[in-house]
């Protein structure tokens, strides 16, 4: 047996090369939403692995028998769910180079074309982003990919807290504050926790739709003014450009200029709208980063990079590697390393292992060239456009905030405030009513207590009971369990896929376009599909 | 512009595949190592990415002129340095698919197949390593494919961090202690610094050669004792199965017994050497891991599965899904989720977007099949008993500690005591003599200050100055510069690539086996190379 063999790579990696492009051809055929069963796929296997070899076509036939009924299907045209990951030939194609060589980059020697090219492209996507050259390997600053974002935050949340905890030691981290907003990605709260942070200093500030969901800096500045009165250390803000929910932009440049005051490490988030600054229309969405430590884009995102691949940049390596360096590893020492003139990325990371990202995202600025990717990033924003305004004409609907890049989110409303006064869909949920629970967010928040309404908050034993979720009508409580229905209906019919957040307690869906094989005929396509589930709904309902 | 045009993509993809394989049919004409400068490849790469896009063949073009003169060539069969990073076929073709389907599986709905094929290759390699039960999903126990065991110790970490600080209350942090060798993996101190450990209180039990560089569970024993009696908090212990530096195999079962006494959290790290288990006749190296909370292994180090995947299992996954599950991301939310009956990878590890994984491993098992992969890795170890073979019969060489798996460290020893007595080489570096300095790990490590020889010890102004580190012979500084350079020699000529580690102050070279593409001829002609290169510094010398 010899796995590698030449010939044997070649036929296998032929018939799997044809394999996948008879799926992109056929890609719209599948239901874009897998629809199986919870559980469907032991039931197909054997319960062992194979002690002797089958061959590559058995293993094809049930993976298109088995594995392809359970796949959502990504890189469908008829995919709108969460953020798309936009693949593309070259980025498959410098996935298959980086596979074909294997290589584990941790350090210079390991592979020195992995680092270098990783240090070049870097520099390359930074420049066409307008980043500042502080930000650059050119500019003394620099970069690493990352798989993702999560990575990216947690490495940078750690250099945060070292820094301040050098000064005021490490027995005080329980008073070390992090800062988001309720929009701010669940990643940053998480690696808090794990980096040690007290829960209980992990400030959530509000938001609301009448600031279009994003982060105030007046709020940022009373919070940490709060903070500092009762003896805690502002840490870290995670600012977020193009926000998971509803595409929210923080005012990048006045909450640096807040949190620089204090002395609190920012970053910027910009996993999924960073690709758009691209484009010089768009580079305003973060005007304001040269006053930022750190700054990243995930480019498995909207960037036609297959995943996984998350940009990172920051003004001060060093402060990183201070951090992330391992010690205590002579088998990792060699005189490149020695001679500190070269980059070691294992010591800009969590892991130590890592894999050749740079390929990918070298070949898809060479094989694209940057003109065709902005002119690619704004037919997608065109197409939301198009999208947007066939919402707009169909008066059933609302667009719940206003489009700023290529993700709509709108709702149904049912009926008139005057058709619904006091009349309530149940669904098995709890409603709003005196004295029963508080439905927020499609649940009952109240653990059972008996409320009474008082105006706009609900008061138990003298104490609002709330906790600080915006209550909404029931009118929104009935809107909401009708678009969660016709959210479910129009993904189990597998024409489309959409998915939902929920903001200030109502349920909006959400349509990202941003698919590669997404054309126009596509989201005209999706929104026929949203009426006719609609149509059927409204139905339903009145009869 | 269409990036996954199915014309183009068959196209390029063929292309790619044919490429490939030429290089797998061209790969030891390559300098294993590669032998390129420091900044060599920036100033062959245009200073900004291209505005109009570039041909496929324009690209390779430049990837085989650039690129690939700067790969250290993980793949080739004169590849011996660190662990192996053990490319296939097989292994290659899954991640095509993966790549392809360009799915992100951070939950079950994103991708059911995508989970569920993870589930049934985490039972099916656990079942033919011969876990306990209790590890299995079958046994109410689970795992999970990361991507490097650095997140996986990370990961197991917190679970223990939290574990006992929800008893014993966030604010005592700083009284945890984790526990480790020295000859333990670097990764579990970076990650018990991230987690916020005291790094105090990570312990560093000395192995050595007389206990083969195992941990010893009476040292682990004492060390816990003592850390009681000063009011810390005994966490978390990494037991290894292989180490780096030598293959060293830490005792699984007595461990286990020691550690669970106290309540602390054990991880068996067999990075390298878990591989070898699917082997009944190595099965033995983690007996008593039934003892363990937790067991991972390298399928990218050992297991003809291309970069990444850390294989990941747990007796009670629910203690890790507790700690990082992520909260605040309704976003998230779906009903399958909801329903409970379904795994959402995303609360088993750090990062929310995950690749899938587990089709790589499938169709490695599926397309070798087990026998074939037992005999694969046996292969490796005959090759291994080989070159130790021809090692022994050279008497200028030694075998330094012996040979476990596929792993053999050696050194030369370029004279007899009674020839070396008295005679130093100096090679820039300061040797021991008295009222010098000392010399151990090849650097001077007094700092400058006068020191007096005191039988084993160097004694400055009545301290012991060494810090800990075992001091060497004069005739080991010149044994260790002499490696180091014939080390340097055998690398410098591109014909083999080997690593060394440093153990006890001894410096020795490792030839790891376990490229995919290396057989019995490329074992023999490395150690060739390290014969002739032995011949002109020995001849050097002399002369």
């Amino acid at each position: 047996m010899n796995p590698l063999d030449p010939k044997e790579f070649r036929k296998q990696g032929h018939m799997i090369i044809d394999f996948l492009a008879d799926y992109y051809q056929n890609i719209s055929n599948y239901p874009v939403l897998s629809q199986v069963e919870p559980n469907y796929l032991k039931k197909l296997l054997p319960s062992c692995a194979p002690s002797n070899p089958e061959s590559i076509e058995t293993i094809l036939e049930d993976y298109q028998k088995h594995i392809i009924p359970g796949i959502t299907h990504w890189q469908s045209p008829n995919y709108f769910a969460y953020f798309p990951s936009s693949g593309s030939t070259a980025g498959f194609l410098g996935e298959m180079l980086s596979t074909g060589l294997n290589v584990v980059g941790f350090n210079w020697i390991s592979s020195p074309a992995a680092t270098e090219l990783e240090n070049v492209v870097i520099d390359w996507l930074g420049e066409i982003l307008n980043l500042p050259k502080s930000f650059l390997f050119k500019g003394n600053g620099g970069g690493v990919l990352l798989g993702t974002t999560c990575e990216g935050i947690l490495g940078t949340l750690v250099v945060a807290r070292d820094k301040i905890l050098s000064k005021i030691g490490s027995e005080n981290i329980g008073k070390l504050v992090v800062y988001g907003s309720d929009q701010t990605h669940c990643a940053v709260q998480k690696a808090a926790h794990i980096i040690g942070i007290n829960p209980k200093n992990f400030r959530v500030i509000k938001t609301s739709k009448l600031n279009s969901f994003t982060l105030s800096p007046e709020l940022l500045l009373s919070t940490i003014e709060n903070d500092l009165k009762n003896g805690l250390v502002p840490c870290y803000l995670c600012v977020t450009v193009g926000t998971t929910s509803t595409t929210a932009i923080d005012p990048v440049g006045l909450l640096c200029k807040v949190a620089k005051n204090y002395g609190i490490w920012v970053h910027v988030d910009a996993a999924y709208a960073g690709s758009a600054c691209i484009c010089p229309e768009f580079r305003y969405l973060i005007d304001g980063v040269e006053d930022a430590d750190s700054f990243s884009l995930n480019a498995h995102k909207w960037f036609l990079t297959n995943l996984d691949c998350c940009c990172l940049w920051l003004k001060d390596p060093n402060s990183l590697i201070k951090c992330l360096s391992t010690t205590n590893s002579e088998y990792l020492e060699n005189s490149a390393s020695d001679s500190k003139q070269v980059v070691d990325y294992k010591d800009w990371q969590v892991t130590l292992s890592r894999r050749f990202r740079a390929l990918k995202v070298w070949i898809v600025l060479r094989s694209y060239g940057v003109d065709n990717l902005r002119n690619f990033l704004r037919s997608h924003i065109e197409m939301a456009k198009t999208f947007e305004g066939l919402v707009k004409m169909d008066k059933r609907f609302e667009i719940f905030v206003p489009r700023t890049l290529s993700v709509i989110c709108f709702r149904i409303l049912p009926y008139s405030k005057k058709v619904a006064n006091g009349k309530v869909l149940n669904g098995g949920v709890k409603l709003i009513s005196n004295g029963e629970g508080i439905v927020a967010n499609g649940k009952v928040q109240n653990g059972g207590v008996k409320l009474i309404s008082n105006g706009e908050d609900f008061v138990a034993n003298g104490k609002v009971q709330n906790g600080g979720v915006k209550l909404i009508s029931s009118e929104d409580v009935v809107a909401n369990e009708i678009n969660r229905k016709l959210l479910d209906s129009i993904n189990g019919s597998g024409d489309v896929y959409m998915t939902h957040a929920m903001v200030e307690g109502i349920f909006v869906i959400r349509c990202a376009i941003g698919a590669t094989l997404t054309e126009e005929m596509h989201v005209v396509k999706a929104w026929k599909v949203v009426q006719e589930y609609a149509d059927l709904i409204l139905k339903d309902r009145k009869g």
